[in-house]
């Protein structure tokens, strides 16, 4: 049983609960390292106070759930099988009245629920294991933090051929194939979310996607990118001058948007809460008169997904620990004129930081 | 408003709702055209009976949301506010006291499931809004079947590319960077699900990912692959021997799973059941000895996501009709031995189907 999973055993004998159903697909990961695509077939882990866990999958994954190394019971259902039934079943072998249930709130899907209390119709379910999951997975083992070191090295590599592939008439979309093909190139299958690539005004949408527009001399180019190592994550953001000088505003904006990146970076310390981290940032940039541009929180935690906790942002009071990971991602996006974002995630260390990503932040033309 | 929209909102009236809550993300781009990809943040559209609907995002993707084209209202909200006590306060401006609600069961969380109760003390939630979209969406309207199709020949193409990087001594994993290189160069910058390239015995595993280690002469190769063309997605599988000829035993399975899927095919007509259809292609390889390795149903609806209904299996009674979009894709595996699948999507006619891809699927020697 893996640490995560011992500690996640605890947590239910503590609670006093019959058994918990994790369902979360990255979560399900993160507990037996068994990983499978998330879908609408059934998935569950399901562990007890006193009794090994089990897996609980379609028949067709039990192949890949043998092939993880899961030392324990995996069970498999055909598709025109009842899952929730069949799971019933193996739960009532192990105890055959399990009263008090824990669930994964965050997650799981209101008719599966409705599904287990149909086949439980005694059962309570006083706790919620997403939280419990969440703080679980808040501070990075050293095997974790390892793993993420290695996903930042990819990601620097990953700017490495997006900055090669810049040159005169390329298009946004057509650097993004040369970034994904050269990571493949390397064995790196999974890139951790659709890789960004926004030339001058794009850029100014933080949530746009790459044009077949080319990219033009004397733009702002901004790219956010990432990869899965092994189920950990990298997310890094870099912008850079293509062909020449930018405008006045754009180098305006992007130099105050790295103040903003360079002094939180350097303000990380256990301690310090989420919020005062956050405001760090914000104030370089509403001192510099951009703050309504900069309209997201300064970052977000990362591990096995590129969104988890801690949140930095206004309100968290969150003191950081050592082990935490999280972005750090000032932005300035005026619409219409540019837009530019400078991302590295780091692993907060017991007096400051670490980046997982190393490549060159400060202002380059290319 | 879109026509599936007019539909939802008819639903709405019909079962005497104050407002339905629409919580898929794949679901609201079904009924709005805009989309982003799923994350932890909240992105809901509220549809009411007789007012018009509005869409509640994350404020840095209200600028997509204006770029999609939304006709009617869209709220955003920060990340440091709290989302359904924002929501709540848009809905309370149209109807200030909503008692009848629909919700996506299939979809929304538990957690936010109470965070609606917890806004809405007084709210009961009698209708289930998922089973009316899998409704809609079993039959597609002639605007979807054409986008459909373009994704089918974009498949086509991935295919060509696949069996062109085919080479002695490539690995599974280079063969899939070479597919999705070329599909990013000709503007297809997602496929609808990870390449699939597996060789000899890895095919056995049909939930298996591509490997580093070379192709070998005288194995099968299974390629299976889709693209996502404007949401609408193609899915496909194709098996072909690399170098020369296989063994009697990878030849033999092949030449049934091909008889079964054929079989299948040019039976699928109105008024014949899922379940009939999966018996169709069952029988062929049951009757040939290899029915234990069959060990999925025949397949799965498509449109927006790749496993939607109808499902071709046992059990599922429901009729064919004009529309309906599936795959058939019998497969036989044999641990240690080989695997065979082979794939095509197609969509119901008056009197038979047309296949969305067109690729050769006789035993070929590459």
């Amino acid at each position: 049983m893996n640490q995560q999973l011992t500690s996640l055993q605890k947590w239910v004998q503590d609670e006093g609960l019959d058994v918990a159903y994790i369902s979360n697909f990255t979560n399900i990961n993160y507990f037996t390292d068994f990983f499978q695509d998330p879908e609408e077939r059934v998935t569950g882990l399901f562990v007890f106070p006193d009794h090994e866990p089990f897996l609980f999958t379609p028949a067709l994954s039990l192949e890949a759930v043998k092939k993880s190394g899961w030392p324990y019971a995996a069970f498999g259902y055909l598709d025109h099988e009842d899952p929730f039934a069949l799971i019933a079943d193996h739960i009532r072998a192990i105890n055959p009245n399990p009263l008090r249930w824990g669930i994964e709130k965050a997650d799981l899907a209101v008719s599966k629920f409705e599904a287990l209390m149909h086949e439980f119709p005694q059962a309570s379910f006083p706790a919620d294991a997403s939280p419990k999951i969440e703080q679980l997975q808040l501070i990075k083992t050293p095997a974790e933090l390892e793993t993420m070191i290695v996903a930042g090295q990819q990601a620097d590599a990953a700017f490495k051929a997006g900055f090669a592939a810049l040159k005169a008439g390329i298009s946004e979309q057509a650097v993004v194939a040369e970034i994904e093909y050269a990571m493949m190139k390397q064995g790196v299958m999974h890139m951790s979310f659709d890789t960004i690539v926004q030339a001058g005004i794009d850029a100014a949408d933080p949530h746009g996607g790459p044009e077949a527009t080319p990219v033009r001399p004397g733009e702002l180019v901004l790219f956010d990118l990432g990869t899965n190592n092994h189920g950990y994550m990298s997310d890094a953001t870099r912008t850079v001058a293509f062909g020449g000088a930018v405008s006045p505003k754009a180098k305006e904006i992007f130099d105050v948007c790295l103040e903003a990146q360079l002094t939180a970076q350097a303000a990380v310390r256990p301690g310090l809460t989420a919020a005062a981290l956050d405001k760090i940032a914000r104030d370089v940039i509403t001192k510099a008169g951009y703050g309504e541009y900069f309209n997201h929180r300064l970052g977000h935690g990362i591990g096995m997904s590129t969104h988890e906790f801690p949140s930095i942002m206004a309100g968290n009071d969150m003191p950081l620990q050592a082990g935490m990971c999280f972005s750090i991602e000032p932005g300035i996006y005026i619409p219409g004129v540019a837009g530019v974002r400078i991302e590295d995630c780091v692993h907060v260390t017991a007096d400051g930081c670490e980046p997982f990503t190393h490549t060159n932040k400060e202002f380059t033309i290319i």
